[in-house]
């Protein structure tokens, strides 16, 4: 039993029930229009958010955390099947739960060994140019149910029920996301009881519009609707060909990297709003149970939604028993008569689609990176150009490879300084930037990262460089003094440098000398017998020690810089 | 003109020559060992020793690297060629050379855009389990040609002439390798001089096996030699088709990584016995030239080789003038009439190939590694697991993953320490370490890492679980100040995260304050705006301001810890 439920309070069932309601409301139209994003029937938008909410509940991290389909993994779905199996096919919606299953494998395995620290690497920057990319290629895909034909080409100026219903919802959700809780709160509704009253409009609009088609008697034939919707839970099928598995394999890897990145920023916003901590690996077990329980439930892959748990919170959810309460509600929806379901036009799901898109381009961040930092915004607009043009997939791949290169390249390049005594104190600062003595001869090197492959000829280099400006300035080098106070590992790739430098050094008469090793850098080196038998110089306890006694050493005066 | 040919002095002239000597005899046994190994006529191994060594001395940066065939890279060629053309075909020539032109011009390229810091991103560990696995799998390739046969399943326990020069060539050059120089040095010559004639042992033992088989009747009949070599150069070919580039690409990729990563290490070497330093970007324009040469002149990939090069140096190489004077030697060996060459029994360049490579094989970092960091020995055997199961181009692979993955595992880990004062000083440490005093309510933290995407999500999962305990304990938490004096980058993701961090201390009525913000993060953060309209607390100069105001603004004294 997970411990929110072993000590739950009475007191928090209020507002639990009260944020179920209103997120179940948000999942209707959202689960649907997913659905469709996904090439799959709207039903199984509804199947996917049952389930997979109870199976986070027990496994999730997350307090508030709201389960279900989302917009980016729909897409990858419709990518990832898209030459399989002819969408609305039986096999399309098997692939599709099977893909579910992998990719639930693949986050709960990676919840057991620990792996959640893979979710730092994409950048932010390289993310918002990722969903912006994606967010149009929605969009773009929607323009033509929108307009209620099945392709661009076939739009006549003359317009069609099918557009109309399309356009007019596409308006109404467009004003009540832009004005509706301005216009509410200057009624006096309470600020943020108008923000989730204006979150509810899709599931409106969509009342609207199937009353209006009804009425209109457009239903099923001027314009398409969603049509007979099986009632009750649907039958599971997961068997496939090896072929399709294999096929699966690349897929499922790129959507549990996703499903991973958007639920984690999602669950990690909100926990630092209630000043509360999120394990990532609990949080892969919590999205992993959540993506084995939608396989088996007829849906496709699920994951934390920022925009419905941002409600959830906001309507006072305080335990995921609110995502509980969600996930009955549209339990009890599908079991009672589902005839309701099957008046919704698909062009005002559409307009639902494009709408919630629209907000998940980013322009800002864009216009941030430019002024910040160029490499960041270039490869933000790298990211977005390879979603755009290769599809969703390669651009996860390019974001991964952009990211990869920047920590590559930044882990070349560690913080060194070469330091001096600040006069008349046991202070030691960077000679560039303080009014410090140096001794004639000694080099003091701080070195700010632990000493590994990634860095270790970076630093190799920068020290002989450093003694050969030295030398050229007519300076004799006697000693090198590593401050080693920043140096948390020495991998054995460092561990040989050192051994190189050391040799290197003495044979042009420099002694190699270490100060302020840390205690388990110390344990290690002193096993590898590099400290026992072979430095050529000394181990300090502190650097001010290693200025005195070199200083006596070379019999110098310190001189200031 | 390169600088070392510019200011040429003629007393460097006598070491040059007699280096060139000593290499060219080194490289022609070699030279046909490796063309070999990568399924080529011996003779190829000759052309690539010529104008490959020229075009590297033009372009290169190393002062005594041996520029030729190597084993691996040989190997890797074997590979790549398998499924695309029968070896000895012409065909098979043709893709070699090809195969050298692409990893050329990838050097090449390399070396322009300055992707020179890519070389620091295979551990030592790994590439040792690398080269012992390329090794193993080389001399298991020879031990057929050794014994005379074509299938090691055809090996009769009666002998045959094959195996009798294979093993007696074997049996010369394991004791000319493991008691030669020592015996010329207790028969009184230089220590030095006895090493460089030990290293030269393959060109003698091919001798006298080739006057053996010659003497016994058994040339090209019972002992297979390497039969009539062209006099002269050989015809060029560089057109194949787009499947054929195609099929190389990823080939000519893993190649042009090992050939900088092997001559690189090479170079290091013995510039650091020098007391010189290799530009890695010069280094990668030399080797694309030496490989654009070796396309053009009918070899196959050529690299930096550690030993040739230790010999280069040790028989007085002062300036690549050596090699150039190598290449004209082999140059000349090739015009001459090639009859020579035709007598050199097969069995015995088997046996020069598995006694070079058995040098390769590396247990002493195995060992070492398995005492010193137990990860590190895990990623050897790996990587040594992989070039033996999956073939040399997966081992490759598995390498830089295993590589990769350490490298972002150790990312997310940056060092954080809580610090507190030294009583009487201005002095800041970490209390873990130290006898410190600490301000109740307030939390020094010093961050020892650039804060970026890859490690800012730990920074904060650090900084809040500190937060919680010390909250837990019934500590008020009123300030944090992260010390920044390590800090030398803030990336667009740690830009936001900083961001939030603020917003939700604030929430929890705790001010975020910095201090030692270093000058260049300094200027980006102030042009972001975080600084002057939003951080809730301050920016120190020092750690010690900050500790003397916010014990003023809390009203506390001190305490030690």
């Amino acid at each position: 039993m997970p411990a929110w439920l072993k000590h739950y309070r009475r007191d928090l069932l209020a507002g639990d029930i009260g944020a179920g309601i209103i997120v179940a409301l948000m999942l209707i139209p959202q689960g649907m229009a997913y659905a469709i994003v996904a090439g799959l029937p709207p039903v199984a938008g509804l199947y996917a958010s049952i389930l997979p909410a109870v199976a986070y509940a027990m496994f999730g991290s997350s307090m508030v955390q709201s389960i279900g389909p989302a917009a980016i993994t729909a897409l990858m779905v419709a990518s990832a099947l898209a030459g399989l199996a002819p969408a609305g096919s039986a096999l399309y919606a098997t692939l599709a739960a099977q893909l579910a299953l992998m990719a639930g494998a693949v986050l709960f395995l990676s919840g057991l060994f620990r792996l959640g620290f893979l979710s730092s690497f994409l950048s932010r920057p390289v993310m918002s140019g990722f969903t912006t990319g994606a967010a149009l290629l929605i969009a773009e895909g929607q323009l033509a149910p929108l307009l209620g034909v099945d392709s661009l080409a076939s739009v006549t100026p003359a317009g069609s029920p099918g557009a109309a219903i399309g356009l007019g919802s596409l308006l109404a959700l467009w004003l009540a996301k832009t004005s509706l809780a301005r216009l509410l709160a200057k009624a006096g509704m309470r600020r943020s009881w108008a923000d989730i009253a204006a979150r509810l409009a899709p599931v409106f609009v969509l009342g609207v519009a199937a009353a209006a088609v009804v009425y209109l008697g457009w239903a099923g034939g001027a314009v398409r609707t969603v049509g007979s919707v099986p009632a009750g839970l649907p039958d599971i099928a997961l068997v496939t060909s090896a072929d399709h598995w294999r096929a699966l394999l690349t897929p499922s890897l790129l959507i549990a990297f996703m499903i991973f990145l958007t639920s984690q920023s999602a669950a990690q916003s909100l926990a630092q709003r209630r000043g509360e901590r999120i394990d990532t690996n609990s949080e892969l077990l919590g999205l992993g149970a959540a993506n084995l329980a939608t396989a088996v439930s007829g849906g496709f892959v699920v994951s934390g939604s920022i925009s419905r748990s941002a409600v959830n919170y906001d309507a006072g959810a305080n335990t995921p028993l609110a995502s509980v309460f969600s996930a009955g509600l549209l339990l009890l929806a599908l079991v009672a008569p589902t005839g309701w379901l099957s008046f919704l036009p698909m062009p005002a799901l559409a307009a639902t689609i494009i709408v919630a898109v629209m907000g998940m381009i980013d322009l800002v961040t864009l216009k941030q990176a430019w002024g910040y930092d160029r490499g960041d915004a270039g490869a933000l607009l790298a990211t977005m150009a390879g979603v755009l043009l290769l599809g969703v997939e390669a651009g996860v791949v390019v974001g991964v490879v952009l990211s990869l290169a920047t920590l590559l390249w930044r882990s070349s390049r560690p913080h060194i300084a070469v330091i001096g005594k600040i006069p008349g104190s046991e202070h030691f600062r960077n000679v560039q930037r303080h009014q410090v003595e140096t001794l004639p001869g000694v080099l003091l090197l701080r070195i700010d990262a632990g000493l590994f492959f990634g860095n270790i000829d970076a630093v190799i280099d920068r020290l002989n460089k450093l003694l050969g400006e030295r030398q050229q300035r007519g300076e004799t080098m006697r000693h090198v003094v590593l401050v080693m106070s920043g140096v948390n590992l020495v991998d054995m790739t460092g561990l040989y440098a050192l051994n190189e430098l050391n040799n290197s050094l003495k044979q042009q008469g420099i002694t190699l000398n270490l100060s302020e090793v840390t205690g388990p850098v110390m344990d290690r080196l002193q096993r590898s017998g590099l400290l026992r038998h072979k430095l050529s110089g000394e181990v300090y306890l502190s650097t001010a020690q290693a200025f005195r006694e070199l200083a006596a050493l070379t019999s110098a005066t310190p001189s200031a810089t």
